[in-house]
C-alpha cells in the first residue's frame, strides 16, 4: 500500500507524513524547490523525510511568470487577514502543479494515494486548500488517468491548528525540525501568516513553539 | 484577451495555436522539455511559435519515476491498437502537469484561456485526451483558483484527423515544420501511433504528408 506524500517541511505536511505512516502506508516524500523565498523549508523537509525513514525526491521547477509574493521578493508577504482575501503569498496553481507531479509518481509506481497537508480551517485563505478543490481533483483522476483509483487524501483539511499540534504530538512528529515561516530569513519572522497560524496552534495548548 | 497555448510542435497543437490566434486571442506558447525521446519536437515547437509570431517559454521538468515508453528508451513505442488499450507511450499525468503549469501562467498574467490540442477521435487512447477529463478540469478551476474564470479549451477534441488537416490548411498552419513522430529519430519512423494517425489524416485528403 504505497503513497506519495507532498512534503514542504512545515508542521502540517510533516504531520500528514507521520499520519500516513501510522495508517500503514509505504510512503515516498515529494519535495518541491520552486523558487520559494523560504528555501529554508527544503532543509527541514529533507530532515523530516530522513527522520521518518521514507525515501524522498526533490523536484526542481521554475515558474518564470511569478505572480506571488513567495516568488517575487519585492512584494510584501504579510497579510494577516484570514478568510477575507486571498493573500499575496498565494502561488498561482501551486497545489495543482504539486499534485499533478505526485499523481504521475503514484501512477508510475502503483501507489494508491497522494497525501497533502492542506487545511481549510486555520489557513491562509488559499482556494486550493478547500475540500471542494480536492473533491474536484478526485473526479479529475476518475476521468483522466490510467489508474483511476488513486485518491488524493487531505486528512488535516477540517482540523484546527490546535488539533494539528495535538495530532503531531500523538504521532511523535519531530516538530522542532519543521519550518513554517515564509519570510526567507534564518529565523522565523513571527509575523507572516504561516508563523502566526503556527504560533496560535502551539499557544492554545501551552506547548513550546520550537 | 490573452491565452496560453500548450505547444508540442505536432500537427494538432500547432493547428490549435493558429486556431486560437484566428479567434483573436493574444497567445503565449508553452513548450515542455520533459525528457521525451522525441526531443526533436521541441525544435518544431519553437519554429512554429516564431512563425506564428507568439512569445514562447520552454519549461524543463524531470519525471524521474518514468512509467512511459516516451521516457524509458528501453521500452517499445509501437502499439497501434487504437481505442482498445492505453498504449505504452502514455505518460502518467502528463496533460495534468502541462495544464497545471499553463493555469499558473494564465493566472499570473491574467489570461482567460488555456488551449490544448487534445483529440479523442483519431487518437492514441490516452485517458487525458477525452472530453470528460477537460470538463472535470474546468470544475477544478472553479473550485481551486483565485481567477476561477479561466477556461481550458480543446477545440480539436471531437474532430477527425482529416478535419484537423483541413483546418490546418484553412488556417495556413506551416505543417511542413510540425513534428509528430514519437520514435526519436531524425526522420519520422512511419510506424508509431503518432506517425500513422498523421498519415491517415493526410492520405484521406490526398495531401502530401510533409
Amino acid at each position: 500500500m504505497k503513497a506519495i506524500v507532498l512534503l514542504s517541511g512545515g508542521l502540517d505536511s510533516s504531520t500528514t507524513l507521520y499520519y500516513a505512516k501510522s495508517k500503514g502506508y509505504d510512503c515516498r516524500a515529494l519535495i518541491f524547490d520552486y523558487g520559494q523565498r523560504h528555501r529554508r523549508e527544503l532543509k527541514s523537509a529533507v530532515a523530516i523525510a530522513k527522520l521518518a525513514k521514507v525515501d524522498h525526491q526533490i523536484i526542481r521547477i521554475k515558474l518564470p511568470w511569478g505572480g506571488s509574493a513567495l516568488l517575487d521578493y519585492k512584494l510584501q508577504i504579510t497579510n494577516y487577514k484570514l478568510h477575507n482575501t486571498i493573500p499575496p503569498t498565494y502561488v498561482p496553481a501551486r497545489n495543482t502543479i504539486f499534485i499533478s507531479f505526485a499523481l504521475s509518481y503514484a501512477e508510475a509506481i502503483g501507489a494508491e494515494a497522494v497525501f497533502i497537508g492542506a487545511n481549510a480551517v486555520d489557513y491562509s485563505g488559499y482556494p486550493d486548500c478547500r475540500p471542494e478543490y480536492y473533491e474536484a481533483f478526485n473526479k479529475l483522476i476518475k476521468n483522466g488517468m490510467r489508474d483511476n483509483n488513486i485518491k488524493i487524501k487531505a486528512p488535516l483539511i477540517k482540523m484546527t491548528k490546535t488539533q494539528i499540534v495535538k495530532l503531531a504530538g500523538k504521532l511523535n512528529v519531530p516538530v522542532e525540525k519543521t519550518w513554517s515561516c515564509y519570510a526567507g530569513g534564518r529565523k522565523p519572522c513571527g509575523v507572516c501568516d504561516s508563523c502566526r497560524l503556527r504560533a496560535k496552534g502551539f499557544a492554545s495548548l501551552a506547548v513550546k513553539n520550537i
